[in-house]
C-alpha cells in the first residue's frame, strides 16, 4: 500500500477554501504516484493557531468541506484523513475526517487535548479510534499529543492495526516527539507510523515540520525537513516486515499479568 | 544526586571474582567522583551469553557474591545495582541486587525474558520492582527488555520512580532500542533512565554498548560508544527538571478511562 504524508507551511490566515484547493491538488499528485491513502495535519482546514475562530469555522462532519473532500478523493481514487474543527450540538471539536474514494467516512475525535488554549477552544473525544480500512491495511487515526501517549499506540495494535495516522501540530521546542517518540511507537508496536506536521511560523508558533513515515523496525522511510512544504510518499510493506515482527515480539511477550 | 554507569567489554570466561574486583575498582571510582550510585550490567557477575553455565554460577541474593558487593558498597559509601544469576529453591532468575552502604539489599527478577535461549534458562520474574531510596531520588530498577515495554516504566514513574535503572546486555542489531527507545521512556514518563550495557563481543554476540543517561527531557547527560568499557557519571537534578515536567505533563494529561 502506497502512502502519501502532507506538510504544509502556513497558511497566514484561516481560509477552508484555499486549504480544500491545496488539498485537491496534493491529492492529485499523491494519486499520480500510486498512493491510496494521503494524511494531511491536525486542523488542516482552517490553520492550528487560530483561538476562537475555530468555533465560527467549525463544521459538521458532513458539512460543506466534507464533501468537498470527498469529491476530492473520488475524483483521484485516493483516501484522505486531514484534521478540521468539528461542530457538533454539544460542541467543537479537535476532529480528523477519513474520507475513501468509495464515500465510506469516519471522524476521530482528539481524545488527549494539549494545553491550555486546546483545552479552552475544545471538547475532549470520548471515544478510541475506529479502524478504516485503506488498500489492505487497517488505519487508526490519531492526532497529535495522542500518538505521545504509548497507550493509545499499543491500543491500536493490539486492535489490530497496521498503520497509525497522526495529523499533528507540533511546535518549537518539541521536535523530540519527531525524532524519537514517533519512531519509537513504530518499533515497539511493530506498526508503520505516519506523522503529517505542520511546517514554518503560524502567529507565535514555530512548528518544527519533520513529518515522517515510520517502519515497524523504527527506520524512517521518508522524512521531511523542519521548515517547508512537503509530500513524502512511500510504500508500506507489511508483508515484508515479517521478520522485525518476529525478532521484536512485543505483542507476545507482554506481561499483561503485572502490566495490564 | 549524582549517579555513575558501568559499560563492561567482555569478560571472555565467566569469572564472578573477577567481576567483582572489577566492580571494587569502578565502585572507587565513582565514590571518588562523588556518585552514589553504580549501575552495572545484566547478568554482570557471570557473564551474559553462558548457556547453562548460569545455572552452575547463580547465587543466592544472600550469597557470597551478594556478600562481597555489600562489603564493598560499605567500603566507598555508595549504592550497587548489578545483574547475577539467582538461584532460589524454584530455580534460576535472571536477577538484579541493589546494596547500599547501610546494608539495605533488594533483589529484582527480570520479568520480560527475551527469547528462546532466556526463557530456556531462567524462570520470569513474577514482581513489579520495589522502588529503592538512594540519595534522595526514587529507583526503580528493571532490566534489558523490560525497558522497552512502555507498560513498565509508566507502572514505574506512577509508583514514584524518578529514576529508572537499567542493567542490560543489548545486542546487533538492536541499537535502536538504545538509541531510540532509552531517551523515549525519559522524555514520555519525565524521570530519569540510566541504561548499563555492555560491549563488545561475547561469544556469537556482539553488544552495541551505548550505555547512556537519559534525563526527563529526553537529553543524555552522558553516553558511550559501541565498543570500548565506560564509565559514565552524571548529575541527576530532579528540581532543576521542573519546567520539562511542567511542559509535558504526561501523567496528568493520560486517558485512563479510554486506555486505563
Amino acid at each position: 500500500m502506497k502512502l502519501a504524508v502532507l506538510q504544509t507551511a502556513g497558511p497566514a490566515d484561516p481560509d477552508p477554501k484555499a486549504a480544500l484547493d491545496l488539498l485537491e491538488a496534493r491529492a492529485a499528485e499523491a494519486a499520480g504516484q500510486g498512493a491510496r491513502l494521503l494524511v494531511a495535519p491536525e486542523l488542516f482546514l482552517t490553520g492550528y493557531n487560530i483561538g476562537e475562530r475555530a468555533w465560527d469555522l467549525a463544521e459538521p462532519a458532513d458539512g460543506p468541506s466534507a464533501g468537498r473532500a470527498a469529491a476530492i478523493a473520488a475524483a483521484h481514487g485516493l483516501a484522505l484523513l486531514y484534521g478540521f474543527p468539528e461542530r457538533t450540538p454539544e460542541g467543537i471539536y479537535n476532529a480528523a475526517l477519513f474520507v475513501d474514494s468509495d464515500g465510506r467516512r469516519a471522524c476521530y475525535r482528539k481524545a488527549h487535548l494539549f494545553g491550555a488554549e486546546e483545552k479552552r477552544l475544545f471538547r475532549p473525544g470520548d471515544a478510541r479510534p475506529t479502524l478504516l480500512e485503506v488498500g489492505g491495511l487497517k488505519v487508526a487515526p490519531l492526532i497529535c499529543y495522542d500518538v505521545e501517549f504509548p497507550e493509545a499506540v499499543r491500543w491500536a495494535a493490539e486492535a489490530g492495526a497496521q498503520l497509525v495516522a497522526v495529523p499533528t501540530a507540533l511546535m518549537e521546542p518539541m521536535a523530540f516527539v519527531a525524532e524519537t517518540l514517533v519512531p519509537a511507537r513504530a518499533y515497539e508496536n511493530g506498526v508503520f507510523v505516519a506523522y503529517a506536521n505542520r511546517a514554518g511560523r503560524e502567529g507565535d508558533l514555530t512548528y518544527v515540520g519533520r513529518s515522517s513515515i515510520a517502519a515497524p523496525d523504527g527506520a524512517l522511510l521518508a522524512a521531511a525537513g523542519a521548515e517547508e512544504e512537503a509530500l513524502l510518499v512511500a510504500e508500506l510493506d507489511w508483508a515484508g516486515h515479517a521478520a522485525t515482527r518476529a525478532a521484536n515480539p512485543y505483542h507476545a511477550d507482554r506481561r499483561r499479568d503485572l502490566y495490564p
